[in-house]
């Protein structure tokens, strides 16, 4: 039986701590990702729109407000939360206009004036007695007066209450106009405490990055490529590469491993296993000789020519991403220095990579649960902090889900809460649920399967996952069209204007989108037939390009980066939303211009209807803290209702028209979602292509499109009116 | 600075305390209510399936299990956990034998022996050395050794240890076939302790209910209503309506509550506010003079006469269900005795109900948040027990929504650990979110809109809501389809088809239902044209009825009953949908038998799938507890593969046909979903109509029906093959 009471104990323990007396019920608030264990994203500037279901027994009137704290903040500031009846739900925003970790919650209590001054209303209407009903008022302002020590609000409440008692000498009709005066409610709210004021039991992260996180357009280069044909090249000759990348208006370039190359089993030529001694290997075998994680390979220069490399690019508008690939060489530091990080076999040899049977023996992964964990992960950790001293804010992180998920979660988190402008890009191809989870853990954004999505479906499908889904919380997917190894058989099949296709809707499906340098020559011949890597691979060779060489889509690039800049409707992802076409061979999308999706819309309404019925709900939802359950948090005065509303919608409309057949002009008719444009169904508009500076009046719903790609492969049109 | 600091301080306690080294990742586990601040209710037998992500980096083999507790155990129990591909997600299943409060939570680890053998069987087949394998084999095989003391496993690893270390005697085709060797890896997923051994963060609540709890026929009258013409009811002739009752096949017979009636401002005949001097007032305006929440209105009779009309309900098959109702009339005991734990006005008078202007003068009600809360609250729950003592098991609450949901939760959850059998019915008639919330916080079973829900479109979107989505976990309804305070118009202009419409649908949708007396004499005459009130209702008066008058429809009520009992496919509640009829008048759905639903099969294709695949899997699946992360769990033996497998569908399919025009014959054109049925295109089938006894022959989908409301209202055909 003592097992039985112990059980019995322990039971009644968890369900007490799962309860506590809550006097209101609030649950289902948003923006929360699987509750509250992790943060959702956002960026600085953004309103955050909180929702929640908040209720209590009978017909009380309630009031609700947020909560929200900044990184740093040590109080929680408020902003008053409106309740909205077609939905049964309450609202608030606030704008995040910091970087780093923000929490928010959320508390709701009985507005008891309200309620009473509500009921005394109607009983006065009717005619009935309310002699008990203005001495119960009274108590209640009395109540107040307590809590306001000095000053006009305590006399104003002190002069209320005497005129509510003052059965002697004022007619009721007197006394109820002064307990229905215009001034009191915001007094009360004020200064008369709830008493079942309730807070939300948890309190909800949000990750608040830089505008880069969720929009900018990179470049990947080899540095060891940009010399003149022939040698290897150096930061110098790099940096040369940066004004080209500038003018192509790219806003990050992104960098292999640049540190020492591993000399045991370096790869040759086309991975092959038999290098020659002049092979210069892959850069993501790291380290040798000249130092691992921290160290420059000798052949690109110092650490004074990267520093150089860095200003050269920041004085042209670009920032540096570094990759960071968690792996050493056999010949690494760390492999002498601390064998115990790694995996040692029964011969006291070091385990090398594999996937039975195939070895990569090059590669000695790291053991991150070895015995000193600690020390391993502090020293990766350290190299992050080592690049970020030299300037660098951005990584691209190499394979992290073969990589211990417990170690990024604590290692974005540590670098972030130093340096919460440091941004990190999961490399990881592998199935949904663990691409999906890096991001929950902390990773800024992600690569995406987007290089295999090439069928309007495909690519609709997976764009409303990334756009239109809770993934759209955490997930920022960035459309990269290549990478040294992903060569897909869409651009080997398609020629010149596959890649036209490719970038076009990289880099207007989503905000964040990169190619990797000879995407913007075209080129495209794998290292064998069906194969996605590339032949005469960089990741294993040198290869000098001319940039300028004849069939290059360089306008393209450049005119694409340049209209991303300039339309605000590019530089967000959740406002994408595909319509239909008749020829599933083109694809037709609309990027709402910022605030002009419906569900801005409908938000504008609501708190417009809100604000105007009910001034009263605003201003009443701020009182000080009181002696209620949860006890009294520090409150400033509400904010205006100016800051719940959205601004209205900035920039324009796009209407973006892809034709995904590289080989066969093939038109069709497009179905503009005039509705939700406020359009007229007659009424006509003109759309102007950024691509060409052609304008066309369109009218009415269904529009005709044709696209030849020999020429042209899609619009993007600019709704005018 | 301090307050920055203190700030930084806070918030990386609040990142730590969300976060936790977990070597896996254990996410999305289902059932799960609000992250498991709610249980999910079951009934006792049910098989709860429980799904989980989980994932680590790399390629490793994963193995987990399913830790469960039945009420009052210490121990968790175990079972395995299989994987399916397709879905990237683990799944088990354990069933519930026991009524109470279950908890389960999953566990999941690297299958370091597992992954090892996959990759040495990879590595022979590719004819590669694998001595260091061997070695590393025999190391972990040793590492089992020290924990298996003593006997044959001992032995049998010892010696497997040895000969994969003996280079010097065996070959190494022989030590590899010992690798391989099939018992080894039960052994070791018996010994070898993992270590990475991750829990999942929370523990997971169920309630588990009897079988009442979720399948019941409910027939509420007044006793009082029950005596010979002209004379008050008393528990005796109450108790002689039990045999009719019981003839009707009905589960539960519901009393309206049976305390003495308050005096001051009772309310006479239809609602008045004059009573006649004999007017015998409502039963919810509760207590008197002889008592309050635990006495009996003398008129009725004794606490020994009730004591002896639940033994005769009991002993016909009946339970009684009890009316509690929180509220007190001016006259109740509690109102002397306890004035605190009501309102109190500035005069010293105790406040009545209102909902302003409108005044409830024979109500007062509680107070919950006055300053004896726990003696209000203790009070209010020794009522329930004091019923309880008294053979009550069932309670209908009253206007739960008026009282505090605090209390309720503490209420339930403090009685059923004592009395985990008793069944709590909320009459909640409120906004969707509320009613939902209190079904969360512990009531058993919940009314609903049923009554409104009359067109077939109606119908069709609210009994989806209730059996298809995230509700069905913990939201029973009960389709009362009339109650002394609803006579819906359909009933008022839809005569005596439209009651037999009504309560097929009502017995047939869901496994709950009731009706109110008189339903079955089709009484429908309102107070007045619109209302939903009854003529002459039985809430402030005596109503003597002859049960067999014309009219009545006992045939239809007996024959519905019967069928709920006999057929399986009417006790559950997740298993209906609904499918196409060409004429909207004619509603068309199935009940699945159980274990036939699409879901049902689906799951046994996995399972059957993966016991085939890989028994590996389901063996290795238990390791006794380890020194991993979250500390060694006592672990039974892993149950049998069959223990999985949900039973073959049991009982039959019913295919249900109701004309909802209560005035006109209406035909159609019914789509039977065949395919879901397993039934060929052109395969015919028997309908066996199990209200008339027709039997049709039917053949593919579509199907003829013509009904006729004079004579057949619908069908409820079994479907025989």
């Amino acid at each position: 039986m003592a097992t039985r009471a112990a059980a019995e104990r322990k039971s009644a323990e968890r369900r007490q701590s799962a309860r506590g007396l809550e006097h209101l019920t609030i649950e289902c608030v948003s923006p929360e990702l699987d509750g509250a264990r992790f943060p959702v994203k956002r960026v600085v500037g953004d309103v955050v729109e909180v929702g929640a279901d908040i209720f209590k027994e009978g017909h009380d009137l309630l009031a609700a407000r947020l909560l929200f704290q900044a990184p740093g903040d040590v109080e929680w500031r408020t902003a008053p939360m409106v309740f909205d009846y077609d939905t049964d739900r309450w609202y608030a925003a606030f704008t995040v206009d910091r970087i780093g970790r923000w929490f928010f919650t959320v508390e709701a209590w009985t507005d008891v004036f309200s309620t009473w001054r509500s009921g005394l209303r109607k009983k006065v209407d009717a005619g009935q007695d309310v002699n008990l009903e203005l001495l119960e008022g009274s108590a209640m302002i009395r109540q107040a007066v307590r809590r306001a020590k000095f000053g006009p609000a305590r006399a104003a409440l002190l002069q209320a209450a005497a005129a509510l008692e003052d059965e002697a000498e004022l007619s009721q009709t007197v006394r109820v106009q002064r307990a229905l005066d215009d001034e009191l409610p915001a007094l009360m709210a004020e200064y008369f405490a709830p008493r079942d004021l309730t807070r939300y039991r948890r309190e909800l992260p949000i990750t608040v990055d830089r505008e880069r996180a969720a929009f900018a357009a990179w470049y990947e280069f080899f540095p060891r490529s940009s010399g003149p044909a022939g040698r290897h090249g150096t930061f110098d000759t790099a940096a040369e590469q940066l004004q080209r990348i500038a003018d192509l208006g790219f806003d990050v370039v992104y960098l292999p491993p640049i540190h020492p190359i591993g000399r045991t089993f370096r790869k040759g030529k086309n991975n092959t296993l038999k290098p020659e001694p002049d092979d210069v290997g892959s850069p993501w075998a790291i380290g040798n000789e000249h130092g691992g994680h921290t160290a420059i390979e000798p052949a690109l220069g110092t650490i004074d020519d990267f520093d150089r490399f860095v200003r050269r690019a920041n004085a042209l508008g670009l920032e540096v991403a570094l990759d960071y690939a968690l792996q050493c060489s056999p010949d690494h530091p760390w492999v002498t220095e601390h064998p115990d990080w790694f995996n040692i076999r029964p011969d006291g040899s070091i385990a090398y990579a594999e996937n039975p049977p195939k070895k990569y023996q090059d590669i000695y992964p790291l053991n991150f649960w070895c015995d000193d964990r600690e020390g391993l992960w502090n020293a990766c950790r350290d190299v992050f902090l080592f690049w970020i001293s030299h300037g660098v804010r951005t990584f691209r992180v190499d394979n992290p889900h073969t990589k211990a998920f417990a170690f990024w979660e604590w290692c974005i988190d540590d670098i972030q809460r130093q340096h919460p402008d440091v941004i990190f890009f999961a490399e990881a191809f592998t199935r949904p649920k663990r691409m999906k989870g890096l991001a929950k853990l902390g990773f800024t954004m992600s690569y995406t399967y987007f290089t295999w999505k090439n069928t309007g479906l495909e690519l609709r499908e997976y764009v409303e996952e990334l756009a239109q889904t809770p993934t759209a919380e955490y997930y920022r997917g960035n459309f990269f069209a290549n990478t040294p190894d992903i060569l897909n058989e869409y651009l080997v099949h398609g020629g010149r204007a596959a890649f036209r296709v490719r970038l076009l809707l990289a880099g207007t499906l989503l905000p964040l989108y990169g190619i990797y340098s000879g995407f913007e020559l075209t080129e495209n011949v794998p290292v064998r037939p069906g194969s996605e890597e590339y032949l005469d691979s960089e990741k294993y060779q040198i290869k000098w390009r001319d940039y300028d060489a004849p069939g290059n889509i360089n306008d393209d690039v450049r005119r694409l980066n340049q209209i991303r800049h300039s339309e605000p409707a590019l530089q967000l992802h959740r406002n994408v939303t595909f319509h239909p076409s008749d020829n599933e061979e083109i694809l037709f999308y609309r990027k709402a211009a910022q605030g002009a999706t419906a569900a801005d819309r409908a938000r504008r309404v609501l708190i417009e209807r809100l604000t105007r019925l009910d001034a009263r709900v605003l201003t009443a939802s701020a009182p000080r803290g009181g002696p209620g359950a949860n006890g009294g948090a520090p409150v400033e005065p509400p904010f205006p209702p100016a800051l719940l509303a959205p601004s209205p919608p900035t920039g324009h409309d796009l209407l973006i028209v892809v034709n995904l057949d590289p080989h066969r002009p093939q038109d069709t008719m497009v179905s503009v979602p005039i509705d939700e444009m406020g359009i007229g169904e007659d009424e006509p508009y003109v759309v102007h292509d950024l691509l060409t500076g052609a304008r066309y009046t369109w009218r009415g719903r269904r529009n005709y499109v044709r696209l030849d790609p020999r020429t042209q492969v899609g619009h993007v049109l600019r709704v005018e009116r």
